[in-house]
């Protein structure tokens, strides 16, 4: 048998492991942030609907510019925002892969600010980016001085933002993103994955007269969807004509373009679930105190908690009875997504019977 | 207005164009190489129940490792291909991506032999792979001597052989790739996109005690599902691991992964139309030279033909006609595709009447 180490693969992927969140069946499943509410069935029937006519025609390619799709993601976004403005690909991992690709590669920094989003260094070194990380403020808080500072002193060509940010959860004031973008000359991309469960201004509001802006959403949270894997940003024009020359032809199928039109015509009904989700993330903010837990405040759809004496093995038990949680890597500290009023009580319960309370 | 020149774009990508195929709705489209006959009314219906299974979960992130989708495609591939050795993509574009990214790169080679598949110097340029080129002989053959001549020339990290070879048709034989491996060190990779259309064997029985070579092949064009985006390799297990490091994880939708399972296990009914499209091939290399072209041989679903005069102008007048084809920029030469026996009709009496024939 061939191992990996006899094939000529590159240095810099040596010794390597690919990422790997559990994908275990077990039955209360909080661990990567998925929108554990099933899409309502009507919802359903339109897409599927929609993709059977997308497949009586699977035999063409694609609409290389998903031109219907573009146009249904900006009238969601709104704020001005026109399909020309729009980007997307197959998870908002592609969408920041060719954000790097046009803009960031080989020679170039991008500037993270951890702890975030895994995938943010992750894609910098696939695209040969070089990842240079500035420092978090006390609670993980980003201030015009923390982000500012970074920029100075490590003048990079692209610098993500998480808003709010994962794993952390922590909301970014829209003043800190306008400062970062008067700090540099460079592309300022802010990662709203979990914008929808925010109650603060997005940065969509910021994007007139900054064409170096970028704002990534994911319809992976909010809309349930995310086992359909479509990412999107909006920017200029120009940005949208700089990413056309770095992405595959014909890069979102004729399935993906079909589901996510149907599921925008939706967009009420789907983000009906965004309310549920929001009570029961602050039902854990307000219950984890009692239980010797400490909550940081979070603007997403998941829950970071300190003061857990021994994480991996605190993971471990609540596993054990079923309910799979996500050691994010921060000491002391586990992070639960906010399911269902079920789910939610059943974690609640596990971890008050798990911690002796 | 903000211009891409403006924009703090990468300098290798200044002044370059996005691929792009027209994709106008004429009434026979010749251009991409697609399987212009529909997917079967039964195949639909299975393929759209497979689909609102997975709509049902798209919630959740989908399968990242495909296991069934794996399975499916090496049942299909035979030649005793198991799961393990199977890896896929949306198209065989990011597939070939991958395989540049784990064994590719900046610092690095890959060897190809022009005029072949243009998304291979394309990917190359997208993961900073250097391109370098061989030569082909009479009729674009490639030799082992041709072959095996680069290879010694050029010390490439990874071969790329198009077999049969896009945009020419040439079919290539199983000992030149045989001599190809034995001549390198490196990745030998053989992209087999339009292997169905073809009579001799395929590389896939030389993959017994080859770790290093790779044979891609896609769903696109056999399969009619260009729409689907569904690309793959099979290769040595410690290949599949190498490929694992480089994708965004969930790279694969679970409608790609549905939609695919369902196709494969119609594979009788969908490759019977490749029997179809092979007559209109040969029925067209038959034809084209009493019309006063040269046809190409070719064991692909296209075919390439010369003693074109003024290859734009004819592609305009065809055009005007409503039957789109290829201009691949070889001198004095056209691509179409082979299509329905009513769309090779029609090709063929409005090349006549263009041609004063």
């Amino acid at each position: 048998m061939t191992s990996l180490d006899e094939l000529p693969i590159r240095d810099d992927l040596r010794g390597k492991k690919p990422y790997g969140a559990p994908q275990d069946l077990v039955p209360v499943r909080l661990n990567v942030n998925e929108n554990t509410h099933p899409i309502p069935e009507d919802v359903a029937t339109d897409i599927v609907r929609s993709l059977a006519r997308a497949v009586l025609g699977a035999n063409r390619y694609p609409d290389r510019e998903f031109t219907e799709l573009r146009t249904a993601l900006a009238d969601y976004l709104g704020h001005g925002v026109t399909a020309e403005n729009i980007w997307a690909a197959n998870g908002s991992n592609e969408v920041l892969q060719h954000v790097l690709q046009a803009f960031g590669g080989p020679g170039r920094r991008v500037l993270g600010f951890p702890p975030t989003y895994s995938m943010h260094s992750i894609i910098a070194g696939g695209t040969g980016t070089t990842w240079v990380t500035g420092e978090r403020g006390p609670d993980y808080v980003l201030t015009e001085a923390d982000v500012v500072g970074a920029i100075r002193q490590t003048r990079p060509d692209v610098v993500f933002l998480c808003s709010p940010n994962n794993p952390t959860g922590t909301p970014l004031d829209i003043d800190v993103i306008a400062a970062a973008y008067d700090a540099t000359d460079g592309i300022v991309l802010v990662d709203e994955a979990y914008a929808e469960f925010a109650s603060g201004p997005s940065a969509l509001t910021l994007l007139e007269g900054r064409p170096r802006l970028l704002v990534s959403r994911t319809m992976s949270k909010a809309f349930a969807f995310a086992g359909i894997r479509l990412g999107y940003l909006a920017a200029d024009p120009a940005v949208i004509d700089a990413l056309r020359l770095v992405r595959l032809p014909y890069h979102l199928s004729a399935l993906t373009q079909a589901a996510a039109v149907a599921a925008l015509a939706h967009a009420d009904e789907m983000l009906a679930m965004v309310d549920e989700i929001i009570v029961q993330r602050d039902r854990m903010i307000e219950a984890l105190p009692a239980l010797g837990y400490e909550p940081l405040p979070s603007a997403a759809n998941f829950v970071l908690f300190g003061g857990v004496a021994d994480p991996h093995a605190l993971f471990t038990k609540l596993y054990a009875e079923g309910v799979l949680i996500r050691d994010v890597g921060i000491p002391g500290h586990l992070r639960v997504t906010a399911g269902t009023e079920a789910e939610t009580s059943i974690f609640l319960d596990t971890l008050a019977r798990l911690s002796g309370r």
